[in-house]
């Protein structure tokens, strides 16, 4: 690592002009969350492989920022070479950049790795000291980087209508309304997940996400998707063209944006139909108004989404005709359809099912192998013998098994995120992935939480259970009860129309606040259908959102608290809530009042609550969640399964 | 009224430039929330008497724009010439001149009487139709006030150190560190409370705030006050010079403005008393560095704050060497020492005697004169004779005698706000204050709300209670009951350092939300140390607040939830919170807690709550709160008045 470090600052050096820092983004040129291996640019350079971060080397100092998440994983992973940045505790990155590099400091990026609104956050930190982010020709890691992973030919598939559940000329129409209103004439999609829901196409480009590394431009008459050609079989072209969706190599969208922003692009469209686009575009001119970025003649905008379109491509624009603004996808890719909501309800059943299996096959080898005394008793495990090596139950060997039991399942098509497996203090981690070679052993004394998901045709799932197989501790008890309370306040939450998710966070939060414990990061995000786990725009977070987007009926999000004590335990709770309108009694305000409605189904550990903390209405809701899940799940699962979950699933209080 | 419209539009049409439309504010040249009677120009003009409101006089409309509080006193209070704009469902008021005055049109105000922040985000708004905001030179509303109130000649007080806890001395000292810090060599006070909080003087200029009308300027060395001399004793005199401060005519304020930004304002004290503030200055000067506004010399900034400062002197400071930013006082006022909040709990327990001396006589008066059955018992009120004009109670009537009650207790100097009583359909208008024309008759069978509070030397009060003398309904229990819930978990509510008021207002409308419920108002104020009732900076609000101030130890903060049903009635429950260091069991991220302690003593209604939606926790509150209630009220009261508040305080639930 050192020598990549060295290899970098020679190239700094050498670049024109030399740099005197160079960042090194997570993210690949679609701004994504998960990026393919030979995206992983800043783990290459500074061994830290958490999902989010950015390395930041300088002619003397290598830094790494990241999140709550990661501090431990980050101070685990890094070299000495490396400096650890906290975010939230040290300077954001831009700060600490403007205050630490020289006056007139070129700081170097890659403009395809980095988003619009970073760029000009960073470029306005950085002009009291007339310092300049310099766009660099090549990305100076894959120049460093030999032994790269090659890109890889992963077939586009077809999405069909039976999950997807809208045609994508219907998809195209919605967005084509959008642009009329906004008098654009074009916009432009980078986010990998936006071209897939858009076109009805997934792939397998990244591990986790079912999407193809792929950008898309759409106008009032053409549509383009930009991908590697190889990847895309005849019936998929079939798809894409009957929907006038032109095929161009990955590539070409660099040189296209530069015919979108001079009106050149759409002569260039063999595969056009005709659309209603004109018709709408010329009605909907005379009632908009107002609210432009830019003047100029109408409809002459190009539409960019300053959080998800690289600067790369932004730069091929013509400034006074850019509206940049969230993209209309989305929102409308997280206002699940019906078709969409069905299948993700079927896929968390099938999903909650893999976990009970889990748990009963864990339960009884947790017994066997570890003398433990059990999911159901609360006893000191009896002796551990020495076993044999062969029978050992490691993070990530049971997480295998887990794996094992989904993959059974109707729809499976591979996980949705690095399992979370974590035994003990590797359970403070908030993200913490077992690596095979050092992970930690399953312990019957020792808290065991276990953050899973999986990529099904129907919907993507994302579940977090904590359970303890032998004696837990009073505190460990306490705390567990707490983070169920925060978890019950929020799933059982009613709003009005309008209300955002941070607005509600803390409720998840408020039972932990209570005794001085909380946790390090948000507690809700959205959640694709079979797409990416992690899908906004909403959150539910303690930060206040940049863009205020409401919690709406339709949307997805989970619900997540915990609490983390650093080398000791961890706790989470997480299921997955549709957002529905609420049936309540009156209506103050005519706003409308939306609630929650849980999809995941998997029991909580009652031996880890303390009842006494538990109000009447708190145990009245677990006693119906449990008696939910048990009658929902028995039909995917073994009359031994069914036995383990019936008592799983007891009524608790009096 | 319709003169005075006409009138206006003259003035408008020969003013230089002629205006298109002019704004009459509500706020005086201090920007306080309550004004004089001669600084009522926004009523004068509108007839609306709400304290919150704008108006906007345009050629051919008239418009008053006002919030949720206000909407149902509004209506009836405006004439058909007015046209009534809520804040919150209409566009607001920059908003709608910007899209409906024409282009380039003249929007005329008195500079005096609009903060930097508004003119600043009007001035934007107007960018784009090149429209401007006139100055006027005169205020064209006093101009056609042909019987304005005179201005009052009120003596200056001083309010001693046994109250105010801290000396002016030690303020000055702090406030001068402020400025060293901030590289500002003088600060500009508008806001009539920081001038008395700073000076340690009171007065009573304006009716329920014990101000006096004067503005403060404080550079390194000097100190001025601008005030009527004829209001200032050779007590006050000597008082104010023992400190340093000079004293200047109210008017001075304009011209010694401009010698301060010409930095020629210090060779005209001859107050100044030597002073550490050079000392100080020289230090910090080498640790001080950014977070200027401005470039310049070090110490070259002028201080202003945008949200209370009026436009007119900010328009006479160097506009390169302002500082924007919040007043420094907001914060130092806002955290109580311990003389005063000791000063305030004693208060607190004096005004909580008096509310419930006041509930004992009301309590017999509805029997005697309406045959109710009273504050215990839930009975239909027996027979309503016809009884004597000269018993009838009324809503001004009832509420003298609360004064009454008040007046009786030591310390007393006045009310800190026009007192709310409201009865049935009234009580749903959240800002009542009935007039002694036209108010309404107690009635037995409708629900009563008072909100009031009192001025005190040791300290300002604020408490509403809602009470029934007959028989509510379920659905008035209800409503009281979720209200109640909202009330408790706010109050019980802990949270670690750097949480805003906004994240904890949920707290107090979930119980509501369940039903479907809501209220159009903030759920808690800062309240002052004998000074005004509405404190800044930090509030407890739906509104994310474009300061983020978090709560801190030692602020006050009411806890008032509501609840209000058009035409019907209305309810709602505020006691006032000291924010203390909480003794939570951990402290998680080393943060530190903080929790609630009640300060307000009064029984809550147990014949409007249903038990059967308290949980036990709540209950326990209750009753533990009652339990405090009885025994710290029983001093201040006779046998007859404890034995009502022993039964009224009884423990309720199993």
């Amino acid at each position: 690592m050192e020598d990549t470090l060295s290899a970098l600052r020679s190239l700094m050096l050498s670049h024109s002009p030399p740099l005197d820092a160079l960042v090194v983004p997570s993210e690949d040129y679609h701004q994504s969350e998960y990026v393919s291996a030979r995206d992983k640019r800043r783990e290459f350079v500074s061994g830290f492989t958490g999902s989010a971060g950015l390395a930041l080397i300088t002619k003397n100092e290598a830094l790494l920022w990241t999140d709550g998440r990661y501090f431990l994983q980050a101070e685990q992973e890094l070299s000495a070479q490396w400096k650890l940045m906290r975010i939230g505790e040290d300077p954001a990155v831009d700060i600490w950049m403007a205050d630490n590099l020289p006056k007139e400091a070129s700081i170097g990026v890659d403009p395809w790795c980095i988003s619009i609104d970073t760029a000009q956050r960073w470029e306005r930190a950085f002009a009291e000291k007339q310092q300049k982010l310099v766009q660099t020709t090549k990305n100076l890691v894959d120049e460093v980087w030999t032994n790269r992973p090659l890109a890889e030919i992963n077939a586009v598939i077809v999405h069909p209508l039976k999950f997807a559940g809208r045609s994508v000329a219907d998809k195209l129409k919605d967005l084509r309304k959008k642009l009329a209103q906004e008098q654009a004439r074009g916009i432009i999609f980078t986010a990998l997940d936006e071209v897939a829901w858009l076109y009805n196409i997934r792939g397998s480009d990244v591990a986790y996400c079912p999407v193809v590394h792929a950008f898309a431009i759409v106008t009032s008459n053409s549509a383009f998707i930009y991908v590697d050609k190889r990847k895309v079989s005849v019936e998929v072209q079939a798809h894409l063209l009957e929907n006038g969706i032109e095929i161009r190599e990955y590539t070409a969208v660099s040189s296209d944006v530069t015919l979108l922003a001079t009106d050149e692009l759409d002569t260039i469209s063999t595969a056009k139909v005709e659309t209603e686009a004109r018709k709408i575009t010329s009605k909907t001119d005379k009632i908009v108004n107002g609210q432009h970025q830019a003047e100029g003649n109408s409809n002459d905008l190009i539409w960019a989404d300053p959080g998800s379109c690289c600067y790369a491509l932004y730069a091929k624009l013509n400034l006074d005709t850019v509206l940049l603004q969230q993209s209309p996808l989305a929102l409308a890719k997280a206002l699940k359809n019906s078709v969409e909501l069905d299948g993700l309800k079927k896929a968390h059943v099938r999903d909650g099912a893999a976990v009970v299996q889990y748990l009963v096959w864990l339960d009884e080898k947790m017994q066997d192998i570890y003398g433990a005394s059990g999911y159901f008793l609360e006893k000191d495990s009896v002796k551990k013998e020495k076993h044999l090596q062969s029978l050992k139950l490691t993070e990530v060997t049971v997480s295998d098994h887990l794996e094992g039991f989904r993959a059974s399942k109707e729809h499976f098509r591979g996980l949705s995120f690095p399992t979370i497996s974590s035994v003990g203090s590797n359970a403070a981690i908030i993200h913490y992935s077992p690596k095979d070679e050092a992970c930690a052993e399953l312990d019957p004394d020792k808290i065991y939480l276990f953050d899973s998901g999986a990529q099904y045709l129907d919907g993507t799932t994302d579940i977090t259970r904590t359970v303890h197989f032998g004696k837990p501790s009073t505190h460990e008890k306490a705390c567990y009860t707490a983070v169920l309370k925060g978890h019950i306040a929020l799933g059982n939450a009613r709003f009005p129309n309008g209300t955002n998710g941070h607005a509600l966070d803390i409720l998840a939060r408020i039972p932990l606040w209570k005794d001085g414990l909380d946790y390090r990061h948000g507690t809700g995000h959205g959640i694709g259908s079979y797409l990416n786990v992690h899908e906004g725009p909403h959150l539910i977070s303690f930060r206040p959102q940049a863009r205020n987007v409401p919690l709406q009926s339709s949307m997805t999000v989970t619900d997540e608290p915990g609490y983390y004590e650093d080398g000791k335990f961890g706790i989470r709770l997480e299921n997955v809530l549709i957002v529905k309108e609420a049936d309540t009694k009156f209506n103050f305000g005519d706003k409308g009042y939306l609630s929650f409605e849980h999809i995941t189904w998997a029991p909580y550990q009652t031996k880890l609550i303390d009842l006494n903390l538990l109000s009447p209405n708190e145990i009245d809701w677990l006693n119906s969640y449990h008696s939910t899940c048990r009658d929902i799940l028995a039909p995917y699962m073994n009359e031994v399964e069914n036995a383990w979950l019936k008592k799983a699933t007891e009524p608790v209080g009096a």
